[in-house]
């Protein structure tokens, strides 16, 4: 009744970029479920860029991985043994069991999956966490009206993806920026925004504003730097930048007291701009309207998306290391495990 | 039925802070009103730090004034002599007749004062455009909860010290930060904030961070500067920064797309910060809800108002100098005229 394990924990806090060292993959025995508990077999890891925040210490708005301890994450998992009369073996459930093969639970956080209703994968990407990301920034807090210019980068990434696709269904243009000629072109064709740009481009900036003749109304932030730079002075008057990320910025060592507020406080005021932070869980509220909206879209095909899979535990560090570079080409998952055992 | 008058003319833009001879004044002769027409003689003319940015050229929320046009201004005036039925002679007026000792109006954007209800300079102070951005600004976007702590600069000023004394109406802590010991005794003592800091004094940082054990949840900006430096660590997960003015930029000449945005926009995400610029245009459906309410708290003696005067239209471009720099005390009015010719 143990099983043979595996997980990956954070071996040291990086600095700067992440190196394989800052990770170590370790072997163990899984014990069996105690009284009330169950016992949890990975089948889908996701990876986010939000996990760059938890392996640094200090303050943020969660704790941070300690070192040595399991990297965090969002997982789909099977139940495989319980003591929990809430959960049956061959469940299968959303969990945040981190970075491994498998894991004990109490039950509590854990919600059960249909996989009937779409593939379970779905339940951490374009109907989970970065789908609710993507829904409630971008209505609660970027608005967009019809006719209006909604901007949002990683635009073939699990947030922007949504973002853009949920702006067309509002009415309004959506211009993505993206990396690179296959993911543009991705965005444009397949998943229908009006336009994409590539960040490498040296003329982004130019482009940028020849893409958007009207303004930008919306600007959904997960990126900063460059990006950020080519988007602030397009910004429309009321406009709004709903910020979930600045992926750019993850590995940067310095953290000062900002010196430099003026000319940006300037635009907020001339403009009368919004800027607003938030993360998912702000949102808990709107989860159901969440799920009814966005699993419609995805069955009427309004919004697709795209998943860029690594195979094995093991494969999850250099994944990781890779996404923060825009490696992946869609939402990034590592497959830890069958489907069914 | 010509009258002599004067007015004050914008003669060169300012580079950096005014100076004299940015300004000039002018003796003419006022026609008398022609069909339609009232002629106005100005009683008071209101002062206010937004002037500053309409003797710049370049974009912003409202048109500059061209050189050699009549300098902006709100002012309270009586009718001397009318040809529209819809004013007589006598009548106190609320008008945007600008730094002058006389004016014709259609009577559009004229609005009556009744004398009986209030003295009639409040109209441009505290029942004014600077009560109003102090209501909308901070009960639309800052929101303070009771409990919760409020910090506003230029603490003895027409607005902020209305969005202190508004901000211990509604529960919250008020903190204010003025030039000097006599503005700061003045906020505390007499307009009954919680604490008020010096913002000269070099310790400045660290006397707001005792002063705020809580941390700060609004932060009315209308200074920027170092003052917006030391309160932006201590602001508080879900803090909310109405931005309605920067003085302390008003005569920074070099303005440049930001390229500093990580370390705040970092804040605003982890924070999830809402900062939003507003005019008090954008909150003209508050007007009734205003007067009613602080009218009311005027009459109760909860929300008490200072005015600082200089006497005669010439005095005004030095006063409006004097007040980029803080030497007035209060709600900074040019006496024009007398209240009745």
């Amino acid at each position: 009744m143990t099983q043979s394990a595996k997980r990956v924990v954070l071996a040291s806090r990086p600095v700067g970029e992440p190196k394989p060292s800052d990770f170590r993959i370790e072997d163990y025995t899984a014990p069996p479920p105690g009284d009330g508990q169950v016992l949890l077999r990975t089948i889908w890891l996701s990876l986010d860029p939000y996990m760059r925040g938890r392996m640094n210490d200090g303050p943020s708005y969660a704790a941070p991985v300690p070192v040595g301890g399991v990297m965090e994450g969002g997982t789909v998992a099977e139940v495989i043994a319980s003591n929990n009369p809430g959960f049956a073996k061959g469940d299968i459930v959303l969990s945040r069991a981190g970075w491994q093969t498998h894991a004990l639970s109490d039950g509590k956080g854990l919600a059960k999956i249909d996989p009937k209703l779409a593939p379970v994968s779905t339940a951490v990407g374009v109907l989970g966490m970065p789908g609710l990301t993507a829904y409630t920034g971008l209505l609660e807090i970027g608005k967009p009206q019809a006719g209006e210019t909604v901007v949002v980068a990683a635009a073939s990434g699990a947030v922007g993806s949504a973002v853009g696709q949920i702006a067309k269904i509002k009415g309004a243009r959506a211009i993505g920026i993206a990396g690179g000629k296959d993911k543009c072109d991705y965005v444009k064709n397949e998943l229908g925004f009006d336009d994409c740009l590539d960040h490498r481009d040296p003329d982004l900036a130019a482009k940028l504003k020849d893409a958007c003749p009207k303004g930008i109304d919306v600007y959904f932030e997960n990126v900063g730097g460059a990006v950020f730079e080519a988007v602030f002075p397009l910004l429309n008057t009321f406009a709004r930048v709903p910020v979930c990320g600045l992926i750019a910025h993850y590995n940067d060592t310095e953290a000062t007291v900002p010196k430099w507020a003026a000319s940006m406080m300037r635009a907020v005021l001339t403009k009368r701009l919004t800027i607003r932070g938030f993360i998912v869980g702000d949102f808990a509220a709107r989860h159901g309207d969440f799920l009814r909206d966005m699993s419609g879209w995805v069955r009427e095909g309004k919004v697709k998306y795209k998943e860029f899979v690594t195979d094995g535990l093991d494969s999850a560090p250099a994944a990781f290391m890779g996404l923060l570079k825009g490696a992946n080409f869609g939402k990034q998952l590592v497959r830890v495990g069958p489907d069914k055992a």
